[in-house]
């Protein structure tokens, strides 16, 4: 087995551990993003990260009511024109917590008395020693380049930050992933052979929104490293200002679409992407979205909306890791690609 | 001749007009935004608007000192839990000022007192009733549904509100844009014969950093809509976070290395293209760049690195324009897009 399949499987695993260790920093996250003065929240990541950053913009922006934005390294790094910061909480993501560029950000807010979050697997990284509070991914050591462990309990960690400010019930629902989880990954692997009439292409396009806008982006990066197709991802309201003119017919879109008040939007592009020719797969729970797409990548059903980024991205490892073996790549290491990138 | 190639021909009469009669609404806009309780500044857009979005985010961060974000309109209009609001000011930017997503988002700080500002070509539109300061484009009317003044004016729009800030250097360099630009376009139309060995290819990566991260995004955007053509933005950094395992021999990719200080980390990834067999081509005004590519698409020099996407988007929109044309695509209406298009 690879360390790649390995990891996959391990994921509810790490997510149980997670969840039963770090209770008492999520807690503390929470009380330090609601403090009075926090006006919004700065987001620092890169790679997967980003992706995870983008479902903390959704469910934090539920949670706390406070903007969450993403932060712009080169203003910090290249221009050495950081923004004043008052009224900011900084948030770094990176598993290994060791890219130059997004512990700086936290450098800076630190210099300017602002309080500083850290999520990472890693407790003695450049990013931890810039945190004023860690919360621990507990992932494991995670030796594939690609992410999966560490993705998803990027977004455990976010879920738990959610879960302590919107109560118990929140908490329960949460407690109950890591069974879900382990039930998605056999569903998406018992689905999975329909997926080998896509390993000869060029790529394909990804479509989700809200709470899995960053989903749709995670998958698109995890099948571009794993097999080095052109992989990308948009919201379907972007899609649909310029973007849409490159889809051809025969060309793939994923439609990430979960049960949810984001699903009428996603549903939005079916017929205008019909209508181009597109091959359409679905990640859904729903039987009406699935059977509208040629290729069905079903979720487990009656994951709340919240949480469903957490199944919602199997599929997409899913499929990553399959399209790889068919093209006789390595999953493990794909070529030109390191487990820590370094950027400025 | 194309509207489109119109429009592109009156880009420096189109900035030239912006900026002899919008000044005092953007000195109106640059206090606005300036007041003591903003904290932040948050941008609603879709597009090519988008596209100038990420250009403010850099500008405005450098003159305000206040990080700028972007609106996530899902928050509003689908899950209708938007943000709370207090320390920002809003800024929307469309050229219609007709999508709901991107006035519902103006409408809401409206309800909670926040400032707002508009950026659009339409005085009478939704935008524009939601906005306490408007900052009209001047751009004409715009008849090809790809975006080239507008676009170009929204940017002339933001340096506007920079150079109130920064004072009258800025502003002197600003006026000394349009004719800049007409240079511009005559040596990109000038060196535009030797990207017809494009025509025929899938699509293309464009690479670009700190003022001109926009700039990327949008050279990406309008081949995309005019030749179908699947290209996709990335600054550097993002791109060797994983992204850069799909890039294979003889893909093209754009580096966008306009003279300043983000230069260097566009070049960083020159050697990470060349050993995965990429054809590159350079937007510059550096020999230096221009010699280590493939395609060279040379820009005017002695432009001044903040006003450098004015010049740095032209190679992108003529090589937009010419690759439509030998693929024998109508460059005016870009099969099934529309000028207006309206998202939830």
């Amino acid at each position: 087995m690879s360390w790649l399949e390995d990891e996959l499987h391990e994921q509810p695993a790490a997510l149980a551990r997670l969840i039963e260790r770090q209770r008492e920093n999520a807690r503390r996250v929470a009380e330090l993003l609601a403090a009075e003065d926090v006006r919004y929240v700065l987001i620092a990541s890169r790679g997967s990260s980003s992706n995870a950053a983008r479902y903390a913009q959704y469910l934090l922006g539920r949670a706390h009511r406070v903007p969450v934005m993403f932060a712009t390294p080169s203003l910090y790094t290249i221009y050495e024109q950081p923004p004043r910061l008052d009224g900011a909480a900084v948030v770094g993501i990176s598993q290994s917590g060791a890219s130059p560029d997004v512990a700086s950000v936290l450098a800076e807010a630190r210099r300017q008395g602002r309080p500083t979050v850290a999520l990472t697997n890693e407790p003695d990284s450049p990013l931890a020693r810039e945190a004023d509070a860690v919360l621990l991914l507990e992932a494991g050591p995670e030796r594939a380049v690609a992410a999966t462990k560490t993705y998803s309990n990027s977004l455990g960690a976010i879920a738990m930050i959610f879960a302590a400010v919107d109560g118990p019930e929140a908490e329960s629902e949460l407690e109950r992933m890591p069974d879900v989880l382990a039930e998605q990954i056999a569903l998406s692997l018992d689905s999975a052979p329909p997926l080998d009439e896509y390993a000869g292409l060029v790529g394909a396009t990804v479509v989700g929104r809200g709470v899995n806008y960053g989903t749709a982006f995670e998958i698109a990066l995890k099948i571009r490293e794993l097999s080095g197709l052109v992989v990308e991802a948009y919201s379907p309201a972007d899609l649909m200002h310029g973007p849409i003119a490159a889809i051809q017919p025969g060309w793939p879109v994923v439609l990430v679409a979960p049960s949810g008040p984001a699903r009428p939007s996603v549903e939005d592009v079916v017929l205008p992407l019909q209508g181009r020719g597109a091959r359409l797969l679905a990640v859904s729970d729903v039987g009406a979205v699935l059977r509208r797409a040629h290729t069905r990548l079903p979720l487990v059903p009656h994951v709340p909306e919240w949480l469903s980024p957490l199944t919602a991205v199997v599929p997409g490892q899913v499929t990553a890791m399959r399209l790889a073996r068919l093209r006789g790549l390595d999953v493990d290491r794909p070529a030109g690609l390191n487990k820590v990138t370094l950027t400025r």
